[in-house]
């Protein structure tokens, strides 16, 4: 049993809670609860009275209202890859965990209507394969994707590399079912493209990290599995270039661009230093480097030619010439082959654990509008220099999303750099240019601070508001996403 | 000055509203007043203390503090093109509506980011013009373009032809600018892709039909003009067999489709008898015409071939070769010049007054998934013809929208028909295959009833108690979207 609360019988609570979901789904040892109560990030380390693993919507509604009775606070989790914390219970307030990792069934699926009805815990990689079982693709993809479950990527409003042509969680979600604070169940799950019926509920509870409400199932959206694709590595001059080749290439290509990922030299560097293997895709190393990827299920697109080419790499070759001739393209690297185009993606890919691998580093996943962020990163990089920092950029640059990491610079000690100042001229400038400090991750617990700091406090009033209202009790993962006043 | 309040002096009231948007800018007199306290469906009249017109959102913050101040209702208003009644006040409650309509700047525009700032009383087609002076489109579009306001656009979610490829108004929304009923301002107009800061407060408030604050500017996205366009009129054999149309010609065009709009033989005859100059296109009339229309912006597809077609032409007759071969398509008509284009495109829109010229008919704004559409049509057109009514359907059938408007069969006397019976009889079977009863009209006072009765009762609950703790005098709008208990 765990510490938190040794002083008082908990044993009716638990009794009760084993009543609902049966004795093996109820966790009290110390042992079992341990892998509940820490995240991916292992920054957040705090205990539970106990961790529920429900297996329908009717147990939820009932752990919650026992819960609600006890004035005790519900952590919902899902694969616990946040990278916030907001999915583990905070220290000080008796916690349950609900796992929500036994409902996991695909309820139904709809193939003339290309929608799928998952439950919360289902995994990911599980609903791409699902998907594609029904030649079709659910296009929400990103590194924890073999672990993460659709609950928490609702919660969080996951977002990627594709959310550039797809939209993020909230806009692949046509509905969802969830347990709100008093145990009542709502149900939105129509999976109606138009439905002008109320407040927008759905989206309400999508991105607030459990703190209104359990998500337990959704419907989603589907789409045609791309046939043709065409993948390649972009050096261009300046950063601005780089927003006229994504306008052009999408013009060109009729909105076809899935990914258009920033790589810029000092990042390729790391990667290129911490795995010997991979090599960098042009002779001359891009400064600016681009990793586009562009795709299409038009049969046109996959047309193959007489060299062995198919339309689309085609399509984009000539766009490519145009734009190097121009001078706003200097250099390219389209991917002959799958292995080509996977290594293309393993170099995108390596980068967080070569940031990691190669020493400390402060991790910001900040957004601008497009047509700031050359500002920002001209300003910000040379500030950064001054002060003693490397800043490591990569991002889904068609989103305006950068991850910008501060290392140190070649031959600066980490623990003697002003990190508390860089912090400072990032979020200011940020401000200034209209950016946000969290573009995908959200709040959690780790981004309290600057949300108190930077988010306007009208729209923090609001949110809380409708929090006590909700929740007056407070019991539904408290300590998250909103600041305390 | 208003029959509502002659018994109170109001004088000190309206000299405060004068001093924030100036003399001018203040309508008491009942002429004056008339027109701002009825819309476009003349099914509501109501009367105003005063009609104010705020230029900037300082001075609607202002007012919206003055009115609370003395708990006053406050009617948000645009263009007045509602079709439920929720722009203009209720009867019984002293109200002061606020017209948004002077407010009708474009604030910024951002051409390398495809985005657009515009006040609340931008008129819509104004946006257009503004989107194609930059090359570019803002694609929401219905009948009502030429005076409804955006603002009045995102309070109602509005919809039209085009939802199928590009969203509704809630979906090509990046971010608003609000006045909230205690007069606070929240602006969460950074134009960002990805931003996950908290509860989505734009989501909340678009669709909210003006109960929830006043949204005095916005930030949408922009797209590529197309430069190609391919317009055709399809037989099909049975309903299903339009669904499986749509998603061929979803996957051949590479998600193409701007526009799958459902003309059945009895809505095309009442247009062809009330406008003897429009021709059905097809020598066979369909039982199950389809008004379908691709479009693209990729200049490939836009090349002209060596008969005078393009490109994007020849790909869509590929198909609907291969369809009429398979027998899913039975004829089709392709648009072969601009003219054959707009008269198809006359024949669709001229529906509305069609049916209104041709006699009495209910009309319902309702949506299904797709998979149940026909199941719907096929069932209650049986019943409804049984209860003597003629169903004249058209919509958005991309969507899952359907426009059903309950006409009096031939030779049957409308006031002698169940109205009341053939209301319950589609609500019922709508409720059971998952449908909405409004899918992109809203709610305003007209639905009042039947989101009583089919809302569920939870979503109802959670609505009204975010209504409460945002409004808790209820002078937003009120008597709008949300049933009193």
């Amino acid at each position: 049993m765990n510490e938190v609360i040794l002083n008082v019988d908990v044993s009716p609570f638990v009794d009760a809670l084993a009543a609902v979901v049966g004795e093996a789904n109820v966790l009290t040892q110390l042992d079992d609860v341990a892998a509940y109560v820490q995240d991916w990030t292992s920054a957040y380390h705090s205990s539970a009275l106990a961790v529920v693993r429900p297996k329908t919507t009717s147990e939820v509604s009932k752990i919650v209202g026992l819960c609600s009775a006890e004035n005790i606070a519900i952590v919902p989790q899902g694969g616990r890859t946040g990278l916030c914390g907001g999915g583990v219970p905070i220290n000080g307030q008796p916690s349950v965990v609900v796992s929500l990792t036994r409902m996991n069934a695909v309820r139904s699926f709809d193939v003339a209507g290309r929608t799928v009805v998952a439950e919360a815990g289902t995994v990911l990689e599980a609903l791409h394969a699902e998907a594609e079982n029904n030649d079709l693709i659910f296009p929400l993809v990103f590194g924890a994707k073999g672990s993460c479950t659709i609950g928490g990527n609702l919660a969080t409003n996951a977002g990627g590399s594709n959310v550039l042509r797809y939209g993020n969680a909230r806009e692949l979600c046509l509905g969802v079912e969830a347990v709100m604070p008093d145990g009542t169940v709502i149900n939105t799950m129509t999976g109606l493209r138009k439905d002008n019926t109320g407040y927008d509920l759905k989206d309400l509870l999508i991105g607030a990290e459990g703190t209104l409400g359990i998500i337990t199932a959704a419907v989603f959206k589907l789409f045609p599995m791309p046939t043709a694709r065409s993948t390649a590595f972009l050096s261009v001059g300046e950063l601005d270039d780089a927003i006229t080749v994504l306008n052009r290439l999408q013009d060109h290509t009729g909105g076809c661009v899935e990914a258009f990922e920033f790589m810029p030299k000092p990042a390729v560097d790391v990667i290129c230093k911490v795995f010997p293997d991979i090599r960098t895709p042009l002779d001359t190393p891009a400064e600016n480097g681009i990793l586009v990827e562009v795709a299409s299920s038009r049969p046109h697109d996959a047309k193959v030619m007489e060299d062995g080419s198919i339309c689309l790499e085609l399509e984009v070759m000539e766009l490519l010439s145009v734009l190097m001739e121009e001078g706003v393209v200097l250099d390219a690297m389209l991917a002959q082959s799958e292995q080509q185009r996977a290594d293309l993606w393993k170099m995108r890919e390596s980068i967080l654990e070569a940031i990691t691998e190669a020493g400390p580093a402060y991790h910001l996943d900040i957004s601008l509008p497009l047509s700031q962020i050359a500002c920002f990163v001209g300003e910000m990089d040379a500030k950064m220099a001054k002060l003693g920092f490397q800043p490591l950029t990569v991002g889904h640059l068609g989103d305006g999303n950068l991850h910008y990491a501060l290392s140190a610079a070649e031959g600066r000690d980490w623990e003697e750099l002003p990190l508390d100042t860089a912090k400072e001229m990032v979020f200011t400038l940020l401000t200034e240019l209209n950016g946000s400090f969290s573009a995908e991750h959200g709040i959690g617990q780790s981004k309290l601070d600057v949300m108190r700091k930077l988010k306007e406090a009208t729209q923090i009033a609001v949110m809380r508001q409708i929090k006590t209202v909700l929740d007056p009790k407070n019991i539904m993962n408290p300590g998250k996403l909103i600041p305390t006043e």
